[in-house]
């Protein structure tokens, strides 16, 4: 019998594994369209927390006694859909469970058999890599020869900035905390790094940059954010991915090279992967050559079995762990 | 004999008179390609303040002792250059001062005859105007049916975007301080005022935008920055002109709706009228199309006489000029 992870209450503050329910789900035939499909590795990202909130924000949110979503990458184990076969890969939206029933209106994407492990779609070849992919190109506009500083460096969207730059003719500079973090981000190719847990950010960037910096990858803000003001060149670009930092504290950001933004005439840009999917072939072209060439370092952190979701989920929260982090089925 | 305005000293804070000398300048005789040009009308901008500091800035600072520079129109009066022979109007830098000798190299404009006097080469179709053009045309990208914020709409900048937005097709909200000031933006066409002064901006402007804004103009920074985060539709983009708030005040800006820069994916950009010099033919053209078209109320402060500069100067700072502030020799 197929089973998933319910939202059973809303958490205050940090959540906690009281928070989640695995129960069974009900068995149904399938309809016209339809395709059942076995899932085999689920994905736990930050922005699951905000969907855990009643908060408004910019995707709905999860509701009480119903089932959590994420993304998944599963196989067709059984199809009324002849679009999808028996066999086929797929990666879409109905993760923290292990058997899904998909319609055409759960979108499903063919998975194409490039010869990658179906894990590289929820990492390198997913969300995470195509975030790194968007903001570097899309809206920092990335050009070789640049100076990027990337906050977060060592985490999954951190981690893969880091990689694309190089990739693309970037001197990198990355930011994380701890000298273990520190050390994977120069294996990852980054030419200096930050410790921002040994001091003042802004000083640190100061020193790893000092003609300034063209672009900055924010996933963090707040300090991170104000150092970057202030290291900005001529017409630097800040693709602001997250404010982590913000979330976690409450109450305002205080920032002192504000003023900068019109000294150095810089361009601040939020965005999101899902406003992009226009982009997603030619980042899945350029994603797959550059893993084929060994550019690709990915590191997941993999834990097993469906009933180990909310402690990954959990896990995103402490601190510890490297890279991205997956369920496998 | 040719006087000028000289920077006696450095001001310590708010500017005070004898910060500035007014002294004879040495006459000569002109050489190849120069010209002699007698000032007509003389512009003072906050700008300026800046220069008198030793500080970096976007632009060069004033030297102690020597003249100071600003915008000016003024006409040949004397000419070893061809290209501009006695009697031609000319826009060009070297204000502060009755009468300049211009080399090429100072790159004087030749101003053509269009049917305006000349002091508008000073406000609507100078530096003030394109200011205002640039930001809505170039750096925000507006577009008819969006929704304006300006702050400092009573300002020598913010009356121009409250009026070039409204011949733009927008929805216009601006702010200034006091409620004559806030007639006056109304008088402008704005189709909503908030006075600052009476009441935290934020609050003001969820009420006059109650579906969010697409543009804000920001001329101030502060608490106006942060109001128009937390009322930013999607996709909204802000055009910074001016942070004068955390100039006059120091110290750094708390901004409580940083989170909405991803939330709503805003593009925050900051500009100088001087990057876009190539785009200023089209902002003539357009600009004298809506002048002779009747929907510039261009309102300006006059004073008269080299000797007021210094005056005129200080006024910009005691919050109670309207519009453009210029002197007539």
């Amino acid at each position: 019998m197929a089973s998933g992870w319910h939202l059973a209450r809303r958490p205050k503050g940090m959540p906690v594994p009281d928070d989640f329910a695995l129960r069974p789900l009900p068995g149904r035939p399938l309809t016209d369209g339809e395709v059942r499909v076995a899932n085999r590795w689920l994905s736990v990202d930050p922005y699951m927390r905000a969907r855990m909130s009643e908060a408004k924000n910019y995707i709905a949110g999860f509701q009480i006694d119903e089932v959590m979503e994420g993304g998944a990458v599963g196989e067709v184990v059984e199809s009324r859909n002849p679009d999808l076969p028996v066999g086929t890969a797929v990666l879409h939206m109905a993760g923290w469970r292990d058997e899904a029933v998909l319609s055409p209106a759960d979108r499903p994407t063919r998975l194409p058999d490039v010869g990658l492990p179906l894990d590289h779609w929820l990492h390198d070849m997913g969300l995470t890599g195509g975030t790194a992919w968007i903001g570097l190109t899309r809206i920092a506009e990335a050009k070789a020869g640049e100076i990027l500083f990337v906050s977060a460096a060592a985490g999954a969207v951190g981690s893969a900035v880091v990689q694309i730059g190089k990739a693309m003719g970037l001197t990198v500079i990355g930011s994380a905390g701890g000298a273990d973090k520190c050390a994977w981000v120069r294996e990852l190719g980054a030419d200096a790094t930050i410790d921002y847990k040994a001091g003042p950010v802004g000083e640190a960037l100061r020193t790893a940059a000092p003609d300034g910096i063209d672009i900055y990858f924010d996933n963090v803000g707040g300090d991170h954010l104000d150092a970057a003001l202030l290291s900005a060149r001529l017409n630097a670009r800040f693709a602001i991915c997250g404010l982590i930092e913000g979330y976690n504290r409450g109450g305002g950001t205080t920032l002192n090279g504000l003023f900068r933004i019109i000294q150095q005439r810089i361009r601040i840009e939020g965005f999101l992967y899902t406003d992009h999917v226009r982009a997603l072939p030619e980042f899945h072209g350029q994603m797959l050559a550059w893993i084929k060439e060994g550019r690709m370092k990915s590191r997941t952190t993999v834990k097993v079995g469906l009933e180990s979701m909310p402690d990954a989920f959990l896990g995103l929260f402490s601190g510890h762990n490297v890279g991205k982090m997956l369920v496998r089925l």
